[in-house]
């Protein structure tokens, strides 16, 4: 069953019917064409042509399984560096993962959108803002502040920032040392559901933008466990979180937390030997933005997950030590950096191996992102562990 | 299943980059052309040679307004009823809008599926369910019932019908005369988000359910204002109504109403002469299904709308009456069954106008739906008021 | 205002501790007179004297099941109305039940108020307003209009009409007739947890609001089943429902519906023989008033009910027919207009029973309102049904 | 005008009515006083003599302000440490404040119990479960464990230490000192809605929840901030927090925070020189306890607080610093752990003074406990600050 109609719309009209013989569809006759003429002429299309592709029993993504050394992406991140200017016109030096069955577009799967971004020394990612929800994370470096509504977030290994639509932010790279990150969008979602806007902002920040706080103002209201500053009555954030850092830190803490509670004999990993911890809005416990959920996994060594798999897909990085990854019918050995994606419904595993560059604790660190939330707040999300649906 | 680059894959990258001299584009160079053949061995894209499209200043549509004109539909649908069976295969004898611009496939909007399904006397449509969300309007006839959980459910001029996903739903006409009706669904939102899931029912509906009562066993249980039934807990319904059928005399007299009020003095309608009521899950008060909001507009004769534009898509079809339409830069006269679309932030108004084929009122009655409730979930809805931003 | 214990803080401290000889109290000694002067004279006092009473194994309530007589209430209402004046001072011609344990009071329960109001013919009360929930139910008679926010709402037999707190009111006497109804309140809820306010209104209604439509404006706005008016915005109403009058007619009509399902095989009653409805603020689905929930009860002629104990209390008052009422250990025969309450966690069942006044369905009409919104926005909702907990 | 009834159930009817001479009361005539005789008769009491006291124009509290010494409290504790054994029977050494106008009864204010609870070293206070919601907040001191669910969770001073009804839970002091601690509960909120269920719990505790762990497992497993396991999924915790723990640490740091924020010139806190934080559910964001909301409030040396009332009341203990605290017509210099309660719709405000035991930085430290998430979820919340109601 194919689509296929492509630009015929300068020639005509852009819908294209072929009565074809099939077990499943009419018999061709000189009527079924007169008709099929007729639908074309109205822009019509029947239902009997396209159920195959468009109601299949189960999700079947156009996004294949797919993975992206990082060893790759930083150098070409690096080249770029040297001749790609940022500012105006680009806004950012970034470099965006393109799943090889999406037609070409810079999307990692349907819905998600993961690129490398590089800042050179000194240089400035001009302030903008955009409905599209957006994080950063650091697999390796530091350096670079991003400007949030003028306040300067430090960005350092193993941070998670999210930055939710329409705020105002820049990029300031106060060192001698280029800087690479991954950056998250929804931008692919936004793009076919039609709901996005764009602003420019202010051609330079301020000096008073430009220091190098250890903490943001945002971390020093909301990064407290627990706490939330009286002075923001309930409703007033969002949406998206107001805390604009997870630090790794805390983050590999509570990881080592859940597998020591598990060695302990206590519950609070997902499986066994399979911690992992949700960035999530302090304000309201929910997802760290609308659409996109954002995870850190710890795989301990020799530990393996069962396949699950998912309505909606998946980027994940790996941050530490090495393993091997299942997804669909792809399996790949995997290191610090890379980036691979799972798409919808398919199942989805990874085992914790020893490698050359590993972590001390062997175990395997993944960040992940995903647009859970979409699928959930409308009620579309599924998920089946080794067979069995929840 | 294929998707439209298939044949990229075979011959090489389907990323395809080309330098091009811009203003905002880096300078042509070999090294740019170098780094250009890197990002494509590597299914990479930059950010800077697809900001433009991707992130626009404010939603532009890669739908069209089009206007789909009743008379011509009806008679392709009839002629569809000769020779077209319905059932196991296609499923059902449904015949969907196609967007001028999204590539002939069968979508409406990028997010919506609108389509005329006909039934010949006596046929059935075998069951099956989807977790598409979907409802049936009734713009004229009558005489079939949908079957939904063993529900038969009448379909009368003025009806509207939701089903969320996943009831096992069918269709029999148990009258002498062919019938129409518009279906509405999610197809193409669950078909970028892929989501979608799919299973076969009984091929046969029992006697028991071929029954033609006049109020559905759900109309019994929810159909009642303001009142629920102390069986069902809260919570317990959904996703999407539990009301299966919402019947035009209700409909009809509540509209009448709101300008009826208006003519007293009091508050109710939309705008001046503009009465608007929303289907909504009595469980809930929310929109009666997790992706799809439907509601019915009546214009009073003469007056008219002020241009409205909106993140999202919708479809209209005129119930009753006629006017003038515009969508963009489109304008239309449109009389009853004509069928429209309202891609996301082009600006809508309609005016009233007595026409040949009048109602009494000389109102204008327009069914709409959209894809609002996504936008809400996912805090991406905007609204601009003649240029007041909501 | 004076608190029961205003005497004792003249001479000396409230609290009183007595040190007494008990298996689960402390040895009596002169250090443990001497201790409880201590805490005496600083106002303290300790749990270990006071933990039976207030955390006892499960609600034992200060109120006491009662029965009161409509014909003996009617009768005293109809005196009050020929001696006391309606207006500023009292208010209202509100007698209300005071449940025999607790205090006198006039505390049905402790946390509901239910009173019979009579208005002489051409007789009107005052406009004011309150944060207590309120609202009306006609067990016979018509003629008065409640009119809230100036919209004029008729009252008849059956109707229920909520009015959640802080909406302006006054009732008039449109006839010739005095008329007699029930109010529920939750008047002890709020002198308990001292959330009231109270602002007195125009001294008079305009001619306008004198005027006697059959239907309200709420009703032609928000009457219509699963329709809400578009022009008001979800979250723009309440809190409570803006629908201010539910009628009789359609509450019947449910109640028949579901005894009719029942008898068809299906399911939508509570229990065999028992239909229920629930009173529901159309724009949310949820109770009718943020502290109160409101019911009808229908049990067919010869059912009887499961006992139930829920936490939170219920007034009840016989709409139609005559039973055998039990709760806790009292049972009574009631007939049309007595009203009893259920006091926290005692059982209640109810058993339909052909009387001499019966109607002709020989089913049993209860209407109920109860506490339960409070409870179960506080998680503090527990129900038993036989030995089972909910 | 009087309630005033207490105990005439035994000598006839509880109700008393007395016809009195009145300038809003109706005249007394022979006929009044036979009316009064009848609904004494039939347990009715009308509005019209009680409206004054049940429906003020504005909450009038039945609680007083009133003050306790820490020190006082204390010695008491200490004194009952020697002479009342702790254990089955009165389950707990805890001894309650008593609001002088409140009867005598155990009631800090009509919803809030706040007591003084006391361990002597090696005891342990047996386990059980109620629904009644309650905390533990460290003044002063350490070594005691309370044992949540078998977590072991320890106490020390700054330290709040949230448990949700109907979890088990026990306390053992694991030292060689006595320790005091302050419990606060909504025993009479419950008492007076009749909520509330009790069940004892093992008799002893075992070996291995009398570790003393640096943390407990709920704070390893929802201590991290803005990090939830991916283990919990959402709406699977509560009511009430997971988090057992809020360390002090956390909570000064946060305040310090914001106070040094303001003098930077940003936004933060609640006032000029006014820092708070609320503990919160971080699964929810939402209150830490169903129908407690729980504070902390830091005012900087010199400030003071404009006067603010809400419906609600409140207890609050000095934590640390000294300085003065109006509430109504009171006016108290305060110290460290003293205690004070704010009754409904009284204005408070505190001033930071320089004292003799004063914290180096001068600023004055207020933990603060009050029943608002009841009157937020019932939508009975009511502000004024300084004139301006919100």
């Amino acid at each position: 069953m194919t689509s296929s109609i492509a630009s015929d719309t300068v020639t005509g009209s852009p819908v294209r019917l072929q009565a074809v013989s099939a077990a499943d569809q009419p018999e061709v006759t000189p009527a079924l064409e007169e008709l099929y003429r007729g639908f074309e002429q109205e822009l019509l299309v029947p239902l009997w042509t396209e159920i195959g592709d468009l109601m299949p029993a189960h999700p079947r993504s156009r996004a294949v399984p797919h993975l992206w050394r990082w060893e790759r992406l930083r150098a070409l991140a690096a080249q770029a560096g040297e001749i790609v200017p940022v500012g105006r016109g680009g806004e950012r030096r970034a470099i965006a993962l393109a799943n090889p069955s999406l037609g070409g577009r810079p999307f990692a799967t349907p819905t998600l959108w993961a690129a490398i971004q590089y800042l050179m020394p000194g240089e400035d990612a001009p302030e903008h803002r955009h409905t599209q929800h957006a994080f950063r994370f650091v697999v390796e470096g530091e350096g670079v502040w991003t400007v949030v509504g003028r306040d300067p977030v430090a960005m350092r290994r193993g941070d998670f920032l999210p930055q939710a639509g329409w705020n105002m932010h820049a990029h300031h790279n106060a060192t001698a040392e280029p800087m690479a990150w991954i950056d998250g969008l929804d931008i692919p979602f936004q793009y076919t559901s039609e709901a996005q806007f764009f602003e420019f902002g202010r051609d330079e920040i301020s000096d008073a933008e430009r220091i190098t706080p250890e903490r943001s103002r945002a971390e020093r209201l909301w990064g407290h466990p627990g706490l939330r500053p009286v002075s923001a009555a309930p409703g007033s954030t969002g949406p998206g979180s107001p805390l604009l850092a997870y630090r790794w830190e805390h983050t590999d803490r509570a990881l080592a937390d859940q597998l020591a509670l598990e060695a302990e004999g206590f519950a609070g990993t997902v499986g066994p030997g399979h911690a992992a911890v949700r960035f999530s809005d302090p304000a309201t416990g929910a997802d760290v933005l609308p659409t996109v959920r954002a995870e850190m996994h710890r795989v301990a060594r020799g530990a393996e997950t069962v396949p699950v798999k998912e309505t909606g897909s998946s980027v994940y990085q790996v941050f530490d030590g090495s393993g091997t990854v299942t997804v669909g019918e792809k399996t790949w050995s995997v290191t610090r950096g890379d980036l691979f994606v799972v798409p919808s419904w398919q199942p989805f595993s990874v085992r914790s191996e020893a490698g050359a560059t590993d972590s001390d604790s062997g175990a395997l660190d993944l960040f992940r992102f995903s647009d859970s939330p979409i699928f959930e707040a409308l009620r579309l999300d599924r998920t089946e562990v080794e067979g069995t649906t929840r």
